[in-house]
């Protein structure tokens, strides 16, 4: 298997680095950074004030962002909130709608493998609202435990929060059948769909989850700028989180009134440019195919599982969808990473922001190989030479 | 007065469009457009987190942005917070600081001119801690009025929270004079600067301001990106306001704690090409020099006031720092704004975000004309002429 999509994306085309860290931030293609580039030096106001052509001309580019991204997941354009990121997605679910549902006693269902991001969130709301935060964990196999999912699940829960695609072990929930379990109960589903959103199809009007928050910077896009969905009838009922310009309908001295979403959540300055260029983003996915993408990932995973198993000394934790985790027995994966970073390989070695998960698996940290569209065999064959000689050198 | 700055925008020296609307956002120069440009391509990486070398490098780079900040604005690195934009910096200051400092009874003193991102958190934050929200008025020749600012400050208020030039009337308050006459009352003094941090000197250890909020889009810098200064001892008491990656020291399945400041409050992936695009554009602010651009500020602003009162039948309500807005009297300002667009002028018209100050002024909108150190007399030339024949047109 030889792509040549690398030669779509700068970082990589010129340079001899290996990069296998895109579960943390993915490279950019050349067609985004051009998108950046031409708004500013040829589109650049501001949106939703101007009323030259200009602004206008703006305007309309940025709310053809917000369709692209409608169509990319299924869902209505004003269904689509432009956010920082993944991140500020998800506290905004926790702070302007869980907080108005939960009371004590309530539920907040998350799974031990929660980036921190869908887990401080939830540990912060819980204390504000005497709400009780429930863990579900893994199986034997280290996947998702539907059976103490729905265990757990129950009429005091309200709030069930979990991950699309883990960012350590890659594997990938069945949103739809989450939802329906979920919505028997009469509660809500939120997804955190930061790794997945590059790497499967999504969906929303087949997921049916309630709330669906990720990030560009995953998906080829600049920094700055994510997404929330969120049902409209949820939405018209969420708060804002921040309050400011263009998002009202009118301001006395004592108190205001709101747009309708999305704009009630887009105060102040947007990152337009962010959104143009995810915007693009979505174009090349789409040109590549998701599908294309997912069978890479699949490919690149099962190969690098094979060699590393090849290799002996190895203890794999997950292997799906594009993400690797794995420790060297008996070297720390700090010491790993800076003997792979010498060999030009990008990988990162931590608790991975989920370090509930790490607990859990009773390690302080791991090593992670995440592959993207640009990522072929002969990545993983230099993965596995480095490893050979890192474990040589360390007499394992 | 000529100058060749406009020769380093690019959108501005390939268009004959004559841009004043900089209060709204700034053009971008060829430098700040390159700075982002150069790291998609060569340097991008999620930071704080990665090990190896291209993260090393990337943190490296986000970290000397914030170092820039600090320089420019007189202050310590650890006080300075990467935001989305200065309604993101207010809100948090609102939720995260003076919401653990307010108690019913207590009061927030604002002023009329404040911008509505400076006024709605309040608004919020007053009805969920049972606060006051109380008003400084003008002067007769619309100033902000600092005996009615004594006046109502007392022993009640808690928090000042003042714009530092407002985005209609052009003015500069004296922050320290404020910080003084606030500290002796026991209160904080919250900043607005939005529209003062590309036109006058930033000095927070003069200033003696409690927080400062301004954004990167509105000097130079790429969309996305803001500051907001804290000093030290109040950030430690600050609650971020989002929680997730790289923000906690560490985290259990019930609790996490977190990181000092700024790291606090920087949850999830950072807008990191925009931090170091901002970074390059303060390069650029240094070099022209705030003292030029203050100066060019006032002279166009000085200069179109006498353009517009040759016209006659204008009524102006502010011409100062590079702001001036006014009316064509009998004219509604959104048809002018029209017909100046159709000459090539960008200007604003509207109530600017401001509508308590609309409401003061007895008027539902104006025109704004706002200046940078790109525009010149040509452009306010430019714009009389365009005004002398709409008020032919319509007769006045």
């Amino acid at each position: 298997m030889k792509n040549n999509y690398k030669a779509d994306f700068p970082l990589l085309a010129n340079s001899d680095l290996i990069y296998l860290d895109s579960a943390a931030t993915s490279q950019k293609t050349q067609c985004v950074i051009d998108a950046v580039t031409n708004y500013y030096q040829t589109q650049n106001a501001n949106v939703h004030r101007a009323l030259y052509g200009l602004g206008a001309a703006a305007t309309a580019e940025y709310e053809q962002a917000r369709k692209k991204v409608a169509d990319f997941i299924n869902a209505e354009a004003d269904e689509v909130i432009f956010t920082k990121g993944t991140t500020q997605g998800l506290n905004w679910i926790a702070s302007g709608f869980a907080e108005q549902v939960l009371k004590p006693g309530d539920e907040i269902l998350i799974s031990i493998e929660e980036h921190h991001s869908n887990l401080v969130p939830w540990q912060i709301i819980a204390q504000k609202t005497g709400a009780k935060l429930v863990y579900v964990y893994l199986t034997a196999d280290l996947n998702f435990d539907y059976a103490d999912f729905e265990a757990k699940l129950n009429s005091k829960t309200k709030i069930v929060a979990l991950h699309h695609m883990s960012n350590v072990l890659g594997n990938i929930l069945d949103i739809s059948k989450l939802a329906e379990l979920t919505h028997n109960f009469g509660a809500y589903l939120v997804v955190d769909g930061a790794q997945a959103a590059a790497h499967t199809v999504l969906d929303m009007k087949k997921f049916n989850c309630d709330f669906y928050a990720f990030s560009g910077h995953k998906m080829f896009g600049p920094m700055g700028i994510g997404v929330l969905f969120g049902k409209r009838e949820l939405l018209a009922k969420m708060q804002p989180v921040e309050y400011g310009g263009e998002m009202i309908n009118e301001v006395s001295e004592q108190s205001a009134d709101f747009k309708a979403a999305p704009l009630k959540f887009e105060a102040g300055t947007q990152n337009v440019a962010g959104a143009i260029g995810l915007g693009v983003a979505i174009d090349y996915l789409k040109q590549v195919g998701i599908t294309k993408i997912e069978k890479v990932d699949l490919d690149l995973s099962k190969y690098a599982k094979n060699k590393l198993e090849e290799i002996g000394g190895i203890t794999i934790y997950g292997h799906n969808h594009g993400i690797i985790s794995f420790n060297l027995d008996g070297v720390h994966p700090h010491d790993v990473v800076s003997f792979l970073d010498a060999d030009g390989l990008c990988l990162r070695a931590g608790h991975h922001c989920a370090e509930p998960l790490m607990n859990y698996l009773k390690i302080p940290a791991c090593l992670r190989a995440s592959f993207s569209i640009y990522n072929d065999y002969s990545d993983v064959d230099a993965l596995a030479n480095s490893l050979k000689k890192i474990k040589e050198f360390f007499g394992k």
